[in-house]
């Protein structure tokens, strides 16, 4: 994967990395929507291929290249494939690299869900690309030559833009096949490991690991964690453990972190509730972001810093996706007025860091991935029992939040919440799978629509909780 | 100067720092030339603007703005002038800043001395600038907050973009009124300077400081030195100072330091004369530079990495000028065949690394100043006894170069050196007068083209020396 964030743009192509959690369903998808041409797969992930592949409405040939990693074996399934490192071995050493001939030209497609169930494919260009990857030098003082660990998944907004972080300081990739704690402990003493990034359940499980796992480390580590704010426990933990903290905010539409919250040195000095209250903001904008602000949706007026007052987080600059591929409706809206409308709902404080207080899209983040609940209220309504059904975040210690499901039964329907679980099962990728599914009458608006803002304050998700 | 290099381009102003060691008719020349609307000036160098001001051949009103600063006290002259800080009390805080409308806009306009007399205007765009104070920081590693001292003056090419490093990295600027050896090494203590650059004699005049000036410095002081190659003496003192020397290569038109000698770890362990001559080699492209080449000024191919087939040193990418202003003939032929061509004569070694054996233009590079030799003939020829000049560089322990005149005198005319000299003192910036004048019948070609190349192995300049 590292390889094909240079060999792929080189090669005039557009990178597609595809989140291997996925239902084979979505992947197929993916290779239909996005009109791949050649895809590369892990012989790990030749059966999900496979049967993505079954799945495929296109006809158009499609490249199959396998890896080999003796590490792993034999590939999980057979397909007709031909062999990576053949390839490689067949191309011309002298054949010169042509970089694209505009910078705005696409380096990658990075698969999205949105409040839709079909996700959204975000383009990036190379001047986007580029410059992220120097925003992630610039907010760790990053040296040349970082040894860097790959915990963060490289198809999440490729990687946060890090495979050209580490080529720009001519550092060390790292890379693991299973995340697990003694794997990433290892990993981190054997290669003397600088830098990582993750979602906040991977450094918890750092910090949850046994005592002689943790041992031994090398000192310095900085560790990045988005998608949810890092809880004072783990604050705590990752002080213990010698790792430092940087909290960030983005989404696939900006390339990954687009706001940090930037520590003052000051808060270190603050009590331990009062220090994870300040670093669980959102922070300020990414170091060559042009603007990150929180605007009134109405006016596009920026809201007054003075931590009340809700308005939509909203990125403006170099660092912003070119649309969404083939779909021109949802990136004129994404768009509206000129800014990227991130759909979340934030306070700018007095000191100009931003806070999310509520999304208002129906995206649910677990463990970092991205789930959009109105892809789980469809399959619900597919069940022959469901009336109505609606999705929200349950906030979870482990997961940041998990999905919950209320649904209310056809006059006369009799089902247990357990049957809907396991029907959701067999149609979703398993980190989309309800696990808490709530029987009930839904409340409505006069109108009928479903009022999502009292489920969520019934399971006390984000919105409910004052920061 | 620090202030202008923001205010004046979001004022959408054109910045033009001058360099104050030029002859008024220089300075005159310059204000005519960029059709300069307003003119900041130090009280020190009121005098030296009060002469400039009577030599413009423009008759355009040009707005005189003159600070105060009570460590210099009264300016040098009475001049017609708007007081700075009551400009800026006057201006609008709430005043929405404003960037340029397009990044290839231009930022700021420097004039650099060409092979004719005439200074041509280099004219930086904004993104230039910005990816090179880039640059800056990638190539130091330098962290968030570094205390940067200001010994290079910020008329050379706006202080190699640092002042824009400096704002990036959130740092402190520490400017000096006069640059020697106990202000600098007070300073470097006082605010605990992290970083600053500068031409050999900067450095050399730390390290030839008196031992007790030299005492108690911060320790890893990080120095970048250009112009000449710093000698082995010089990286030895250096070493016994603390202060890491790094060596870069660049012109006025690509915005200071545009190529680097990147040191390899093992150098350090090499004996001192072969780890001079590796850190005198100018070495491979800066960091967010596209291309630095050495090629075949016919074919623009590149020459073999021998480390003898010698071709001219070329760059292409963002960090090259928009062109000479006004001056499209100039332009044109810089950037022949689409490279810049900075007229270098270099190889480059089986390592990659660029070493500069000559350079093709009669540019002179003393304590960091480019003097033409053309100038220099024209005022020679400008004396009536005068027949043939030619001035080439001369080595110089201290100055790295130094010009000296071959003068061949009319039939029957008699004149000393000396008043040759005197000469050129009265109508050059005193950096450009001849240190020697040498009399004589000149070398010449079958055609009575003077052979400076004759001349330059006389004095025993770059061009003789096989580094």
């Amino acid at each position: 994967m590292v390889e094909a964030h240079f060999g792929v743009p080189l090669a005039a192509g557009v990178l597609n990395a595809l989140n291997t959690r996925l239902e084979p369903s979505a992947i197929a998808y993916m290779l239909d929507h996005g009109e791949a041409r050649a895809v590369i797969v892990d012989p790990e992930f030749s059966a999900l291929l496979a049967q993505a592949l079954a799945l495929r409405s296109r006809t158009q040939p499609l490249l199959v290249i396998q890896t080999q990693d003796a590490s792993f074996g034999a590939p999980t399934a057979a397909l007709e494939a031909i062999d990576y490192e053949d390839l490689l071995a067949r191309g011309d050493p002298q054949h010169p690299w042509q970089g694209p001939q505009d910078e705005w030209d696409a380096i990658a497609l990075n698969y999205t869900s949105g409040t839709t169930g079909a996700p959204k494919g975000v383009v990036y260009h190379h001047r986007g690309a580029a410059l992220n990857a120097l925003s992630n030098i610039l907010e760790w003082d990053m040296p040349q030559h970082p040894v860097y660990l790959w915990t963060l998944p490289m198809f999440h907004c490729n990687g946060w833009c890090f495979p050209w972080t580490v080529a720009a300081r001519a550092g060390l990739n790292v890379c693991l096949r299973k995340v697990d704690a003694a794997a990433v402990l290892h990993a981190m003493r054997r290669w003397k490991v600088t830098h990582y990034c993750g979602a906040p359940i991977v450094h918890a499980m750092l910090a949850d690991a046994p005592a002689e796992l943790r041992q031994g480390l090398p000192p310095g580590i900085r560790g990045m964690v988005a998608a949810s704010a890092p809880p004072a426990a783990l604050l705590e933990a990752m002080d213990r453990l010698g790792i430092e903290l940087t909290h960030v905010y983005g989404l696939t539409e900006v390339y990954g972190p687009a706001t940090v919250c930037a520590a003052q040195p000051d808060w270190n000095q603050r009590p331990l509730d009062e220090r994870a209250r300040l670093h669980a903001r959102q922070g300020v904008r990414y170091h060559l972001q042009r603007d990150a602000c929180v605007l009134d949706p109405q006016t596009l007026q920026p809201v007054p810093w003075d931590g009340r007052t809700i308005g939509e987080v909203m990125f403006r600059g170099n660092i912003v996706m070119k649309g969404y591929l083939k779909n021109p409706e949802a990136t004129a809206a994404a768009f509206a007025g000129g800014w990227f409308h991130t759909g979340d709902l934030a306070v700018q404080h007095p000191d100009g860091y931003i806070k999310i207080k509520d999304r208002s899209k129906d995206i649910i983040i677990s463990g970092g991935e991205n789930i959009s609940s109105l892809e789980i209220e469809d399959v619900l309504y597919r069940h022959p029992a469901v009336q109505a059904a609606a999705v929200v975040a349950k906030p979870h210690p482990r997961w940041g939040e998990t999905p919950c499901a209320f649904v209310e039964l056809k006059p006369g329907a009799q089902v247990q919440p357990e049957e809907l679980i396991a029907h959701c099962r067999q149609h979703l990728a398993g980190f989309k799978v309800p696990r808490a599914v709530v029987l009930g009458e839904l409340p409505k608006t006069s109108t009928g629509k479903i009022q999502k803002f009292e489920l969520r304050q019934r399971v006390g998700s984000v919105q409910a909780i004052d920061v």
